[in-house]
């Protein structure tokens, strides 16, 4: 085609393009840069949008979080795990310096500390700064916030957490190291007895060969591997899923209506048959994760 | 923002665009345009993509199908309705002249005829020659293609129909009339005792006020009003809704486990537990379509 161009991801003449290697992807209109700088790590970047997303937060200028579509990721990381737990007190998240997994995580009554350990200090106070409406619970008294490595923090840790929420970015970069047959096992013998596994595992619509890779890792390391999913609008192919891992804890098989009782008005996608109904998987994802 | 550009729908350096009134959407890298002519009604373009979606099709520079996800969507508005019919011999589509609604329709056995009512014969003619596994079963001798406006054409029908799927376009444009209690009330008369409407119903993410409005007038006409979703990649938000109504059938009371048996397999998306999640909805959209 004449007058072909290449696009780069980022933002450039007023949008901000993501494109995957599967060559499609998303555009969103931005309307002014409001924190920019690099880490040790990473790019990060956020921006305010002009779009109902609000502001996004981008890291190496792939989509990270926006203001507007966040709790459809940060909902479903958190209460499908937390709701077959009878009562978890102790929470890991790894990465997720955003804090919006923390957040939905501290609807739990139950919950006494929530460890999250972020590599990337920036991730944190650039959330802190310009997300509040995410980031909001980063100063509970309940957080114990650690910037340091996932891989080295989560290493001598044995049966000390009833829930790991793995908030990560893709499995290349800074998050390479945390798609390991190393990592599960260091991570299933920091799980206590009943303790659960929710890990996000990249997108079922553009992510083939990553899925079947890190679902044979996870099938090595975990007796109970099961999958959900669910619409996630600024993430490739508008559809996530996450990895449901445990070591005795079947997934479906127990509920606490109690705490969700307590929390699914103060959400806006999660409910009871909307958290049975994220395990019933399309054919195709099916094969990719069995 | 320095710098700004509009951005328009369509085609440009290469790059195929589409963003939504609410400010972020969806880009194709395009390799080569292999036809584009406006028909008495609308542009009607396809062009073949640099990217996992393989060649696309866009009727005023909108997204209709493309080759890589269309069984996203044809699945959906096909199986769901169906199964939950015992024999459904006499099936009428509306819109769709791409073909893949009538294709996966076709898989039924049960079926005897299918009316393919479309009011622009030049999409029907784009399709049958640059998107051959979607429109494939147009000429099947079970196929009746009628061209015309399907306001007029409902108008005198009574009785006649076990399912009517409506795969049109948004509620503007030559779709507008499609999304009236008028033509709703004529299709209820058309339907046959035990039958079933399925209708496109718009995008959950983007297209509150849509969606809203349309379920008002459903429940006014349809004493039976339900809806499900499904991920749908390259529409906006990547979610789809549509409407599941009835005079008589209530949704998720019946299932055709035989037909089903059949029909599983040539899918790639569709099984049952993924047909019973499909009514499972997040809060919100539960608030929008009540």
């Amino acid at each position: 085609m004449k007058g072909n161009i290449i696009m780069k991801n980022g933002i450039e003449n007023g949008y901000y393009h993501e494109i995957t290697p599967q060559g499609f992807g998303l555009v969103i209109k931005a309307k002014e840069v409001l924190f920019s700088d690099n880490s040790p790590f990473q790019k990060v970047e956020v921006f305010e949008s002009d779009s109902m997303l609000g502001r996004v937060l981008t890291l190496d200028d792939l989509m990270m979080v926006t203001e507007g579509d966040e709790y459809h990721y940060h909902e479903m990381i958190s209460h499908i795990p937390m709701m077959q737990h009878p009562c978890p007190k102790s929470v890991l998240v790894i990465g997720g310096g955003d804090g919006g997994t923390v957040r939905e995580v501290l609807k739990h009554k139950t919950v006494e500390k929530v460890v999250l350990c972020e590599i990337d200090g920036m991730v944190i106070e650039a959330s802190k700064k310009f997300l509040p409406t995410v980031a909001c619970e980063l100063d509970n008294p309940k957080v114990e916030i650690r910037v340091e490595d996932a891989i080295e923090f989560i290493k001598d840790k044995k049966d000390e957490y009833d829930i790991i929420l793995i908030d990560s970015t893709d499995p290349m970069g800074p998050g390479e190291g945390l798609f390991t047959d190393e990592f599960y096992t260091n991570i299933k013998n920091s799980l206590k007895k009943g303790g659960i596994m929710a890990a996000q595992s990249e997108s079922p619509v553009t992510n083939h060969s990553e899925i079947k890779k890190m679902y044979e890792q996870l099938h090595r390391v975990f007796p109970i591997v099961s999958t959900y999913t669910s619409n996630m609008p600024t993430y490739p192919g508008g559809y996530w899923a996450w990895a449901f891992c445990s070591v005795d804890v079947e997934p479906l098989k127990y509920y606490n209506d109690e705490r969700a009782n307590e929390i699914i008005p103060t959400c806006k996608m999660y409910n009871k048959d909307y958290h049975y109904a994220r395990f019933a998987l399309p054919n195709y994802l099916k094969n990719l994760v069995k």
